[in-house]
């Protein structure tokens, strides 16, 4: 874990004030990455810092002199459209880069109260840039680290046998899709696919009826390691360079029809929502939490995954939010009705334990890639963070305030994950991931893939 | 499919004079596309065409000025250390190179015939040549189009129903991993796992016992699809660039621990193998065959899966063998066992098939990516293509020369597939792929990722 030091002092202040705001998700204790440029414009997309409500432009702070030495290195690494030269500079690069701009843009800066003027040299309004992906993204693993989730949707599918002998002992994942994976904001079009009603009878094709949206946390890989090289669990943390928002849209009609044996596949290739900043883990560290503590009978982890760190930093505390809203809903200017709210402590398996398990037959993460955590879901009816879930199956529709019914989302349905590391007692700031957003377009016709 | 023109002509012969050899892969006809250098060299890798014993540098033909128009144009999308570009550039593109090609090095060339020495300005001996991967791979997918794998296999892990409801409706698919996906050549390290011995206990963490190979047949897709927008069946073979040989190591006791529910992950992901040239689906033309002959009973395949052509030419009649060598058989200068013959012509699915299923939800194709077939498994032992059918999970171990025993993969073992249009009748020259070879290297010590 980062020790902490002067970036995560709770009462430095930014000159950049909205960055002072206690709602804000980006103080200057935060400074998450992402890749943006101005909107409307043909200016090359670029890595960019978040604070308040304003984009630091790195490569603009380093053609105005204001970085040096690595740093200097470390911003030209940040001219590319994506943060992966930048996470293949390893931890300590985007350490020191993170640590500059707190100096550069902390209320006091000596170069702030030399030149004032520097402000509009290097930020760019939020509201007047356009965030894509934060990365090129290699490879995507998806896990399935909620051991709620894994017994709620394991009691659907097999009642008699919810969750499978290896849940404890194995952190389930699968590779998923990277060329479907969508910046906040993007259309998500309704898949057609395969289903079957029942158990008898031929399937038909034509729209899902059963879309649905999965809560999670992503992970970006920051330095890899080589094929055949695993990476010991108490280094794993080193590989991972931060942490966003993820919704895995899922078909479950579709899920329920094609996942045997080989699991899912077309059911959640068609999309993926990211939210665009990516919270160093070095932000987080005031908000790291004990890992999750397994119930009395569960077996210890094994060895290659075991952690004297886990007691107490073995999770982040990050809390979730799930909200959603109708066409009709927005049409009457109602505020989104909040669905689920969660937490990332609720995962039974850590950040590190995915990525050591991971390369723990050497595979080889590279810079870029994303691991999904699964679906976050907690014990409470509440804390579900997928709608088959939260309707069970779809037989407890939710009840809109428009006196509409959901069981699965309906075309014009907006999705919205919100996560945040809540203020401290101690003073802690709020420290926000933004959003990960995605509407839901209607399907194209059958007959333009048939014959 | 590609209508047949000079460049099929099984009379043309090429002055290269070892393309001319009735067993060579690498006929004038065949012309396939790889990625190369001169080894021990700093050379970049850039695009080739192998051709005989030699491989065509396509960008020192263009510096020469034996390349013009669209060709040129072509040619400077083989500066790249892959084949992306040139497969982004669209199936007309790599059609007209080929032909380009083909024109230069048959015999009667205007072009050679007036100055012979550009033989040595082109041409690199395969000899003094280092191959590498054909293209940058973004994602991967795994097919499972062998119905009787599929059928072999789901008898072992559900003898009671082996073949699941879905196999006859759904091309069954899973993505797998694209960083680990390696040359021809490479060694291949024994991966690490969880496995659990019976169905009680723990598991533990060791080296695979059960290392396997699986021998596929890999399919580049060469210009993609839009996300949202489906690929119809009758335009899927425009999208494929080519195919190759490809090795997906399995390991079947962390397989059989960690496949539920959501498919295989670190039993597959460690490394796959690819052979280092690229048939094209045009060199391919006049060994087309019928799509595999659906047994009275079994449904036709769904408006959008459905295609006429796939009477005639659905299949790819292409031969596959699978040769093993244990390191005493090298040692005591032993020729490697012949251990499977098969046929692509087994597969259940076809190609175009695979294609349009894969992009039926509005998944996003790209240059590049590339789809396995799954083992490819016809009904006699012989055919069996892993090494967990032809030993049937072990119980009817291979004989080796040498005396030795093989149910499962030893360390040193070295697996080679090979594949090749037959000669036809007609004088229809043998179309090869060269090889796909890996040696399995003995696993690194389980400490150096644990406590």
């Amino acid at each position: 874990m980062t020790p902490l030091d002067e970036t995560h002092d709770p009462t430095r202040k930014s000159w950049v004030e909205s960055a002072n705001d206690a709602a804000t998700d980006f103080p200057i204790q935060n400074l998450p990455f992402g890749v943006f440029r101005r909107a409307d414009s043909d200016e090359s997309f670029r890595v960019g810092v978040a604070i308040g409500d304003q984009i630091v432009d790195v490569v603009a702070c380093s053609e105005a002199g204001l970085l040096s030495g690595d740093d200097a290195l470390a911003a030209d690494r940040c001219r590319h459209p994506g943060l992966n030269a930048l996470m293949e500079a390893g931890p300590e690069a985007a350490r020191r880069l993170r640590r500059a701009l707190s100096d550069l843009l902390r209320v006091g800066s000596s170069v702030f109260e030399r030149d004032p003027a520097i402000a509009s040299h290097i930020l760019v309004p939020m509201k007047d840039a356009e965030l894509t992906l934060p990365a090129a993204i290699g490879d995507y693993t998806d896990f399935y680290a909620s051991i709620q989730h894994a017994t709620n949707v394991g009691s659907m599918f097999r009642p008699d046998n919810p969750l499978l002998p290896n849940y404890k002992w194995v952190p389930i994942g699968y590779h998923g899709r990277a060329s479907s994976i969508v910046a906040s904001g993007s259309g998500i079009r309704r898949p057609l696919g395969q289903t079957r009603d029942g158990t008898d009878g031929p399937p038909s094709f034509g729209p899902s009826r059963r879309l649905d949206y999965e809560l999670e946390m992503g992970v970006f890989i920051g330095s890899g390691n080589a094929l055949g090289s695993p990476i010991p669990i108490d280094e794993a943390e080193r590989h991972v360079f931060g942490l966003c928002l993820l919704n895995d849209w899922s078909a479950r009609d579709i899920q329920t029809w094609e996942y045997q044996p080989l699991g899912p596949f077309l059911a959640k290739n068609f999309a993926t929502t990211l939210s665009p900043w990516v919270v160093t883990v070095d932000a987080l560290a005031p908000y790291r939490a004990p890992a999750y503590r397994r119930p009395t009978g569960d077996p210890a982890p094994l060895p290659y995954l075991y952690s004297h760190d886990d007691t107490n930093s073995g999770g982040f505390d990050i809390s979730l939010e799930l909200d959603l809203s109708s066409a009709a809903m927005r049409d009457g200017g109602m505020k989104p009705l909040r669905v689920s709210t969660g937490s990332f402590t609720e995962i039974y398996w850590t950040v590190a334990q995915l990525v050591t398990h991971h390369a723990s037959n050497g595979c080889n993460l590279r810079a870029g890639d994303l691991l999904g955590s699964g679906t976050v879901s907690g014990a409470a009816k509440e804390s579900r963070g997928s709608l088959l879930e939260r309707t069970w199956r779809g037989t407890e529709p939710l009840q809109l305030p428009t006196g509409e019914t959901r069981a699965f989302l309906e075309d014009g349905d907006e999705v919205t994950i919100r996560g945040y590391c809540a203020r401290g007692e101690d003073g802690r700031p709020r420290i926000g991931f933004g959003e990960c957003r995605g509407r839901v377009l209607p399907a194209l016709p059958a007959h333009a893939s048939a014959v």
